[in-house]
């Protein structure tokens, strides 16, 4: 086994089935330096508890995933899932903290769907605006980054209104980019014509929070959420837009998070394994400048 | 039964089990006065007899589907879908003259997808530009519209490199407006933040050949080829897109396409007739500038 990349960083839905405990030590055991944790196994355990076994583990935190859906107009839901939302700030400030050296609080939001019965999808964007407007002082005080993630456009009605890398940046151009920044993710944005200039200009505006890789294969599975794959086992070439997020200075872990039946059937040291090998062959290889 | 508007015009797809003496029987009988073929229909009765076939139903031609797929690098291959398209012109400028008074000689062209392990989408996207190229003369010689349609990113990698009407625009740059044109779909453009200031731009380029529009709902089907819905039963707001065709002074048909495995089951007069209704509904009430 080759030692896995020291910019590596894993995803824990890669690992969904595994609980916190065992994906902080499949994590390690690998050689992988950090992990990106989810929201639902850390309160499972906790979330001092949870700290606590992110230090002990040695890994670096890169990013906690995921706040947003926040597209609900006005009203006690959009209310609650705004104070989900600042809970979600607070165990990334957290988890950060308890992190290695080298950690960084960012918060990955995706920013929910067409509400149900509506065709606004003008308005639903115009939402996700002003949430991120009520929840950019909870994140600066708490000192987390916002990360809008924008996904595929085929999410766009029930999952994340928010489609492209330069409609994310439109949306965070309001904000301090210490503050509100933006998800590289080459899974959604793969296709798009001008996602090498959106990010050049997410690097040029300070805006890029993290950076994540992941394959795309058609045919799609049935369930369209579950279609992301190893890097080098689909169709994208990593090269362009890896060279192009390096060049902006990016400095961070790159995280590979991958829905997938198939991978969350494998045993999680394994699944570590083979995304540390895809990582290594499709990714590294344009990680020198 | 109400009268179906004026410009709809039916796409042979929607009633694909159909033969084309039953597609134009059923969109006459159903008072639609304008019609779509698709090329294998036609071939299935010779040229000369789907021209009189047309003719003698009274309906307008508004395009012929379709032309394209040619991502494949120089080869035999190549050639061979070069000199398929070269034949889909022909067909097409021969069924417009056979077609009522208004008939438009379009032919659609869905460009293809990435070739059998290939990654690179850039020189894919390349290779169309180069074919429309090749193509350019014979269609303008034979009074034919090429019109370049960017489907949905979902389609990227197996079934079409172009993905925004943008990134159509911009092949069509290096063409006479009158030669090559675009499609605007709403199912395939829809979510793009950009997708009002493109069809003003396609507009004031003077390029929009055809106006289609058809629904979008999710879930997907498993087949994400199969997920267009009739007008009005899915979540696009149609009002926005149409207004925005109408304003550029488009005075053509406007198409529904739809492919989708119930609406095929349902009796072909019955499919028009719905399509009518829904077409009534969610679109007639913006063709009123």
């Amino acid at each position: 086994m080759t030692t896995p990349d020291p910019r590596l960083s894993i995803n824990q839905a890669t690992v969904k089935h595994a609980d916190l405990a065992t994906a902080l030590r499949v994590t390690a055991t690998a050689g992988v330096q950090a992990i990106g944790t989810w929201r639902e196994p850390v309160q499972e355990v906790g979330l001092a508890t949870a700290a606590q076994m992110l230090t002990e583990s040695g890994l670096r935190l890169s990013t906690h995933c995921r706040g947003g859906f926040f597209t609900l107009p006005a009203g006690p839901a959009r209310r609650a899932a705004l104070d989900d939302n600042r809970v979600a700030i607070e165990e990334t400030a957290t988890l950060a903290a308890a992190g290695a050296e080298g950690s960084t609080a960012v918060l990955v939001l995706v920013a929910g769907g067409l509400p149900e019965g509506s065709r606004d999808l003008l308005g639903a964007r115009e939402r996700v605006r002003d949430a991120i407007g009520e929840l950019a002082p909870d994140a600066a005080a708490a000192g987390v980054t916002l990360s809008i993630e924008p996904l595929h456009p085929m999410y766009a009605s029930d999952r994340c209104v928010v489609s492209t890398l330069n409609e994310a940046l439109d949306i965070a151009a309001d904000f301090d980019p210490a503050v509100v920044g933006v998800t590289v993710d080459t899974f959604h944005i793969w296709w798009d014509p001008d996602v090498l200039s959106a990010i050049e200009r997410a690097g040029r505006e300070g805006r890029i929070a993290t950076y994540q890789v992941c394959d795309w294969k058609t045919p799609l599975p049935a369930d369209v959420l579950l279609g992301r794959h190893y890097p080098g086992d689909g169709v994208i070439d990593f090269e362009p837009m890896t060279r192009a997020v390096l060049a902006t200075g990016y400095d961070r872990d790159i995280e590979v998070e991958l829905f997938n039946e198939d991978i969350w059937a494998t045993d999680p040291l394994e699944a570590v394994k083979r995304t540390a090998a895809g990582f290594a062959s499709a990714v590294s290889p344009y990680l020198t400048v």
